[in-house]
């Protein structure tokens, strides 16, 4: 059974993203790996919503995540043909927890914000690995949006980088 | 002259307070000090925003900040009188400059959301002192509101406490 940790970064005002989906403000950080590479050789599942799907697509290069097994929530999969990706539109409850049951090691929840809501609001999230960029934005697109429960969390680590990027990993409680 | 310190409390989802203002949530992280009495000893003057002073006045006991220089801002100065404050309804920038240089320690902008913002788009915030509680509130008010523009930090310290709450601080670079 694997875990499902949303594996992210954000700026200091909590935003994943410029209003246009651009991240290039990640590229001050660059010089450090974060752990990325172990965390990834690790993954066994990758989940993606929709949005953060259709972007990864426009990336250059061959599908990121080619070596997992990843599922893509969309509200319509009749669409879409990828031989990369299973596509999930219905009882998305009941699949994550079946994936997660069987997974082999940790599944990562790449965002974006509405599946993480989703997760955090049908408790399907264990773990939040953090990464708080310094830098603040002004605007954006959220990590967070509101929600209608609250959960407890537990700090597990926190870790400062020379770049001044700070690791915070959390445990979802209940 | 002081540096304007915005010393603030945020759930790990970015809210200062539930949507409808309450702060009980920050009970449990209670039996640590956070640094917050040498903080506020040092603390000349006290910058509030008119939302942020209406709710200070419904809190139990005398006003908590009597011992320092307060200024609140506020569209409309005429329909208050208090003592213990001075109202600022007019050339936010210019007053907040002249108040800043004359300072003998640190000036502290205890929020709300509006005049962190105007604080921040108007290049008159020095520092942020940020502790992450660790709770996911899912609603609430949020820390920073959109506006239009970028800011660099520099993280200058990272402390976790046995709360499990993060201190991190940032300098504010341009």
């Amino acid at each position: 059974m694997g875990k499902v940790i949303l594996y992210v970064a954000q700026s200091l005002d909590g935003y994943i993203a410029r209003e246009n989906g651009a991240v290039d403000w990640l590229s001050f950080i660059e010089g450090e790996d974060y752990g990325f590479h172990k965390f990834f050789d690790e993954v066994s599942v990758v989940f993606l919503g929709n949005t953060t799907y259709n972007q990864v697509l426009t990336f250059e290069g061959e599908f990121p995540y080619k070596s997992k097994d990843v599922f893509v929530f969309t509200r319509d999969n009749s669409k879409y043909k990828d031989e990369n990706v299973q596509f999930i539109a219905s009882k998305v409850g009941e699949y994550t927890k079946k994936i997660k049951n069987k997974a082999k090691g940790p599944c990562w929840l790449v965002g974006g914000g509405q599946i993480t809501s989703y997760f955090l609001e049908n408790h399907l999230l264990d773990e939040i690995r953090l990464f708080t960029i310094p830098i603040l934005l002004g605007s954006g697109i959220p990590l967070f949006n509101k929600i209608n429960n609250e959960s407890k969390v537990k700090l597990i680590k926190n870790t400062e980088f020379k770049t001044g990027v700070i690791e915070s990993v959390y445990q979802i409680i209940e």
